[in-house]
């Protein structure tokens, strides 16, 4: 029996925004439903890690680790909840989508030559992901955001750094990318607390946490760098002070340039993962084929 | 007795180039010289380090070594020449002066922030540096350029990997930075062989290592690329045979857009340490006032 599968994705593809593991999540509880075959999410998620590593954290709603694992088949590399999305609910995500160009260089090709070749990585695989892996997990039961952002913050510098120490060197990160950091940075100082923290996966694209009580930081500062860039239309500065606070003691010449490297900004939320949806939301018409006016790929 | 002191620097200052050991080192030979002080490389150095880490250094010609010691207070931290100029004097540098914008950190100031924070950087400094050195050391003395490139680059890449994990992080290198690696890298692909090493200090500035023998291969790739930038007015494009081959095998998008990022090309080779000059080249006149049209500091 041949299956005609039609997909869409709403994010940026091959990108390092993780758009390839939202689809091979969807594509692996697809098919499992569609057979009716018994699972658990554990199962699915090991299978859908054959088709791109982190698509076995999309398996999962809420907050989600992957863990490494020990064997070499990679048998024991799999996934887990760490909290459902009700234990913390408050968690917001704004990605900066900074180029939608093709990545130099697949995640997983990239990683693969790291190991082969960082002289840090083994550092990094041994003693930091594993400590930091533990704090995380804890920072979450805790709903500890301060710490969440410090062990976000730290983690996603301490990945670039062995992609930089590969020979030859693999860069995600741009010089835009490194601006946006330094305006997270002076966001939390200006707020005089953490209410921001930045994270980059194998691309240039930013995504920023922050919890729905400081939004209005955050809108803030998009609001002041990013003026029509798509995605903030619905974004009213409604927060004047915030905003002035923001503007009077900010390191204003940051604030200067970033936009042109940004091309669209998503505004989402902590979610759950693949759900099957009704009919009136499916991609295809009653005989299989795709619905008219959509592109299907 | 006051001194009266004039010093000059082709060098931009402050922009990760190390024109403060260069001139530190200068100044530490000057005295020692002017009051005829007895003394030695080795403890001119270690004076001269006092004022700039990698002053210790420069008070050496040829290939020199900074061993990074196991005191404390930095005693046993000292530089030694591993060989003199004439043992290969056949290495040549082009400096390509990205920016001579200030630097955001000083790099003393830098590495400390990096030791004090870095989770990567007990990996770099208790085996990687380590081993490291003692190739470069075995490749120096048989001339091996092919070595001496590798480990430069892959050093290079792993400090700017530690400064990068550094909390807050350090960037030095840019996109421009970026695209240099890229090209040095394609340069040697297309050459067939190791021709070029690049490396990056604290700053975004290239330093790219050549032999004497395969400088028609790196002018190639300058002409190619940085047409009409200061410092590339006496090369002309004479060796067309090395041109033609680079330009039909480079992926060509590289070559592209480099050239707003450099602002100066140096070529220089390698040479000797600080040099007692006689009147001529003396930078005060007869009663020790800076010479006329001269910019003293």
């Amino acid at each position: 029996m041949n299956l005609h599968i039609v997909s869409e994705n709403n994010f940026p593809t091959a990108a390092g925004l993780a758009s390839s593991a939202a689809g091979f999540a969807a594509l692996v509880r697809a098919v499992a439903d569609l057979y009716l075959l018994p699972h658990s999410e554990s199962e699915l998620s090991q299978i859908a890690r054959q088709g791109s590593g982190s698509a076995c954290r999309s398996m999962f709603g809420g907050y989600v680790a992957w863990n490494m694992g020990v064997q070499h088949d990679g048998s024991d590399s799999v996934a887990e909840q760490v909290a459902p999305t009700s234990h913390w609910p408050q968690m917001r995500a704004a990605i900066l989508v900074v180029s939608a160009a093709k990545k130099g260089v697949s995640s997983t090709a990239g990683m693969q030559h790291t190991v082969a070749t960082s002289t840090l990585f083994v550092q990094r695989a041994k003693h930091v992901v594993p400590e930091r892996m533990q704090k995380m997990k804890d920072a979450i039961q805790q709903r500890d955001f301060a710490t969440f952002a410090d062990l976000t913050m730290k983690d996603s510098n301490s990945f670039h750094a062995v992609c930089l120490d590969t020979s030859p060197p693999i860069f995600y990160l741009n010089d835009t990318s490194r601006a946006i950091i330094r305006l997270v940075e002076e966001l939390n100082r200006v707020a005089g607390k953490t209410v921001a923290a930045y994270t980059f996966d194998a691309g240039p694209n930013a995504v920023i946490y922050y919890l729905a009580e400081n939004e209005r930081w955050i809108m803030a500062l998009l609001t002041s760098c990013f003026e029509g860039v798509p995605g903030l239309e619905g974004v009213a500065t409604k927060d004047k002070e915030e905003k002035n606070v923001l503007l009077e003691n900010f390191d204003v010449w940051l604030l200067k340039g970033v936009i042109d490297g940004v091309s669209r900004i998503i505004l989402t939320s902590i979610g759950e993962g693949p759900e099957k949806v009704d009919d009136k939301r499916s991609l295809i018409d009653a005989k299989g084929e795709p619905l008219k006016g959509r592109k299907a790929s």
